[in-house]
């Protein structure tokens, strides 16, 4: 089927079911940032394959939303299809909203399945389109009626994380849970991101790639706990210990009917932020909501004693492994024939010689000179680069262990490099190294301390646009509400939380030179308490990360002695715990890799 | 008439009016942060004279509640009078609304003088006594009735700002204000607050000691403004000038009677926070209100180019009249008898040399040594120390000019100074200087950019417990929203607006070491545009204040190259600027005293 007569089938469909207008995004139905090979109708549909993009559908027209990433992918893609690229954020390309308000006629209708939409846009087509005498209807999956050989739902083998991981029982999370929903007066809490799912009754799967989740809904009342998902998920022994703690089992889709059967009257709790607009609209009228952030998102992101322990074990597995990659990079390059993919590879074999590693925690990014420069840049066979003994590369890779996620970015310096690249390598440098640094009184949020990291650059009229860091999930998804490092307060990002003891956070500013080179230093950091005083609690990080700074890069003629002093710092604790794990050789050139600057 | 004799007076026109509980407030009718004579009523009837506290009276008790700052004045002053002193913030003290919460009885009435309770402070009285079944009742003035040698309402001249000065007609800031009421569909505005009125009418006055507004309230509507000021302020020839800007005068207290009349179905536009709840409780209940910020705010903030060349001309006049002072009291100290009190009148004939200097913006503080440590210290005869050639002395003082407010604190070393004042000292400069050298992308708030003037004691686990920064009006008050340095985010203070070209802010980090000295360093900055590129506009701020720092309390060995580089930078400008506007002498030492470091 090509993708003209794809459309063609969902145009039919389209007049079958009196839709004027049909909308197909990139998202699951749990609001995940990865999505499985059963979601991806808007690539199915249309021949673009890239992460992001949106597909509206007339009788007449066809058009697809992307962002700058993917414009180039994107205009290949579609070629021929007869779907118009809209260049998002482009001057004078309107938004899907805009677009939709804009060609919809009155008594018209906007079909999408519900499921794919998260509530709060859900209600703002409703409140937009009802304003212009349309409806929405999101009850109909129509590609999904017209797409014969989709993929299964994935439903892998999912098992329960002992508590010497997690560190608090199943049990005790559902009753702190629960504690909440009662301050709060709800009834029911309606919980269907998957790694909130995952943290409250300690399961983890592989129902999303690099998120170690299962896929499925819940709802929890003061005595109740119905947990969705496929019965094929669990071993009978481990479904046995979840119902012993109250859990009860039911199929993945039935949690639809389920909320439109809530009793009125009874006050339901869940997140609009996350939550699906299919469920939202089967809520029962007269039912009271509470649209709030889930109540797990904060006790997810308080990694308690026991997963701190746990992360620290983590990262210095990754480290050895990192660490003995770079050894290998820095001894081999040049020498014999390497890609940014066969590196990619080469880093993913030294990971999965560490106990404990389960499999990358996102797409690794490993981007040679100029595709360095590409923040978002993922090798394929058409770019892949080959490496020399020149310049910079550009690595930011991570890993799922039974003892945490990990995330690092490392710029590897590969032979000579100008003093352009020399001189970004060392302020980038300055920026981490003065924000892992910071200390502050608690209340301090990432958007009081991001400046430290940018500071370096914006000095010279300069920047980088991305987050500084975002919160990283335990043995869950990379990127993690609702802590993080960001500057500019965005009201609908939930990343401004008070940094509070056992969040980790990613620090990692960077620098895009388009067409030249990049660099980015990436640790993770977790919040820790210090000194409690007549000034109140001081806060601090302790870096997780145990990989060098590549010092071939690093000019230290421009650094303060304060800042040379973290980088030794740093360097000494690296050289004292990850030395003793490697080989002679290896442990003799970290030596040197961590010499004091 | 005694303390004890007053609260008898004032429970007999309770129950006159059957008013079982009455609270007096420390605030005029306008929110104003400094008030007259006239609105001293909690003063007069406790005897307490510190400038904040609220006063709660029954039939049996009263109670006083006041800040850290006065307890020891406060347990003095109220002695023998009856009154229970309430120590705010200290642990087991309910707040005033905890108190009346707790206390008041079903079927009985609170009540205040609505004039001097804020709009949202008197609503939330009325919904939380609502629910225990009590009343409110903010109609009575009842200190009023009974204090019968009460001074007069000010009614001081007033005058008109010319557009020289203002760098804007009347005419134009009416019509962008009214440009701003049209857009949110307001079709009147009620403005009660001071500096607002005084900069949207352009007019200056002398009923608020160190403000340089006019008590006066206004309603403004597309095609009308009136003006509620008391007939003996303008002169005859400026009330038609004013006139003929379609501003029509009535008497001050006429607005409570207008309000009542307005019509039903209109929208009114007023900012709850400076509102007070006597106009708020008057309007007819289906008038529809936007309670927002004043839109006056920030067009004030936001000083213009003819206002921001007049204040970099006030400053300089200031720096004149400052430094002069530096010069005469470094080389005086320890050679006559010299006081807080003295030296503070010694700044003020140095201003009062300045053509356009009208009056100090604030009472000063001028604490030597372990009065450093008192944040707001006011020197009284009392306490007034003599000056010896040691320690240090932190004066901060500022003073309003045709040309604008200024601001500024300078710590000087009197002789002799001891290891820890001079780290102090300089730890607290590297703050200011590091502030104060600030770059940033546009849309930082002050939220962002704190932590550079605190990181100096925050890395020591120390910290100084008030705001970095606040706004400065121009010849207005010396304390204006919504720009400040302040890292917690509070809901309730409007100071975290993102930082704007012509935003006037403070930059004063300091130590308040108990019992032994205190160290602050204030200057005012301007917030300018910069580069504008593709990573944005970028924004940097410019020193206003043109007075050096000590020197002679600087130790250089802790500041990095680049603290030092703005330091030298800063006092080759002031050198460069100052030094030509002083005597022969004073210009030696200043070249001395700008030295680089």
């Amino acid at each position: 089927m090509t993708v003209t007569e794809r459309l063609e089938a969902l145009r039919i469909k389209m007049r079958e079911y009196g839709i004027d207008m049909y909308l197909i995004g990139s998202e699951d139905f749990h609001g995940s940032e990865y999505v499985g090979d059963y979601f991806k109708c808007r690539a199915w549909i249309s021949g673009f394959t890239g992460s992001a993009g949106t597909v509206v559908v007339t009788q007449d027209t066809a058009g697809l939303w992307t962002d700058g990433r993917y414009f180039l992918q994107a205009e290949a893609q579609l070629k021929g299809t007869g779907i118009e690229l809209f260049r998002m954020n482009n001057e004078g390309v309107p938004t899907v909203s805009e677009y939709i308000a804009e060609h919809i006629q009155e008594g018209q209708c906007l079909g999408f399945d519900g499921r794919t939409v998260d509530a709060r846009s859900g209600q703002e087509y409703v409140r937009c389109l009802t304003k212009k005498g349309a409806s929405v209807n999101g009850r109909y999956d129509l590609v999904g009626e017209i797409w014969t050989d989709r993929p299964a739902l994935s439903s892998e083998p999912a098992w329960l994380l002992d508590i010497r991981y997690a560190g608090e029982s199943r049990e005790d999370r559902i009753a702190k849970i629960r504690k909440i929903l009662a301050d709060k007066g709800a009834d029911w809490f309606v919980l269907t991101s998957l790694d909130d799912i995952a943290w409250l009754l300690n399961v983890r799967g592989n129902d999303v790639m690099d998120n170690p989740v299962v896929l499925s809904y819940l709802m929890m009342s003061g005595d109740s706990i119905r947990f969705y998902v496929s019965d094929k998920a669990f071993r009978d022994e481990d479904r046995a210990v979840l119902e012993s703690a109250g859990i009860s089992f039911f199929p993945y889709n039935d949690i639809y009917a389920d909320i439109s059967g809530l009793t009125e009257g009874k006050t339901v709790l869940y997140d609009g932020s996350s939550l699906n607009y299919a469920i939202l609209e089967r809520l029962p009228e007269n039912v009271k909501v509470l649209d709030e952030e889930n109540p797990t998102l904060l006790p997810k992101a308080l990694k308690n004693p026991v997963e701190v322990a746990n992360i620290r074990e983590a990262h210095i597995k990754d480290g050895v492994a990192v660490t003995k990659f770079m050894y290998w990079l820095k001894h081999h390059v040049g020498k014999e024939p390497m890609t940014e993919i066969s590196v990619a590879d080469k880093l993913e074999s030294f990971r999965k010689e560490q106990e404990g590693y389960l499999e990358p925690s996102f797409e690794p990014i490993c981007g040679y000179g100029p595709h360095g420069a590409i923040v978002h840049y993922s090798a394929t066979p058409e770019t892949d680069a080959q490496l020399e003994a020149k310049g910079l590369l550009l690595m930011d890779t991570g890993g799922q262990y039974m003892e945490g996620t990990t995330d690092i970015t490392r710029t590897f310096v590969l032979g000579d490099v100008t003093d352009d690249e020399k001189k970004f390598f060392t302020l980038i440098l300055k920026g981490n190294l003065n924000l892992g640094g910071a200390r502050f009184l608690h209340g301090c949020r990432g958007y009081n301390l991001d400046y430290l990291a940018r500071e370096p650059l914006w000095q010279i009229g300069m920047d980088y646009n991305h987050g500084t860091g975002h919160g990283v999930g335990y043995l869950l998804n990379v990127h993690e509400s609702p802590n993080g490092f960001r500057w500019r307060m965005l009201p609908n990002r939930n990343e401004g939380c008070i940094m509070e003891e056992g969040m980790v956070t990613s620090n990692e500013p960077g620098v895009y030179l388009e067409g030249r080179f990049g660099v980015r230093h990436e640790n993770l950091i977790v919040c820790m308490k210090g000194e409690k005083n007549e000034y109140g609690q001081f806060m601090y990080f302790d870096t997780l990360t145990m990989v060098p700074f590549d010092l071939d890069g690093v000019d230290p003629s421009i650094m303060t002695e304060r800042e040379k002093q973290l980088l030794n710092d740093y360097h000494r604790t690296i050289y004292e715990t990850i030395g003793p794990k490697l080989d002679e050789d290896e442990r003799e050139w970290l030596k040197e890799a961590t010499r004091a600057i």
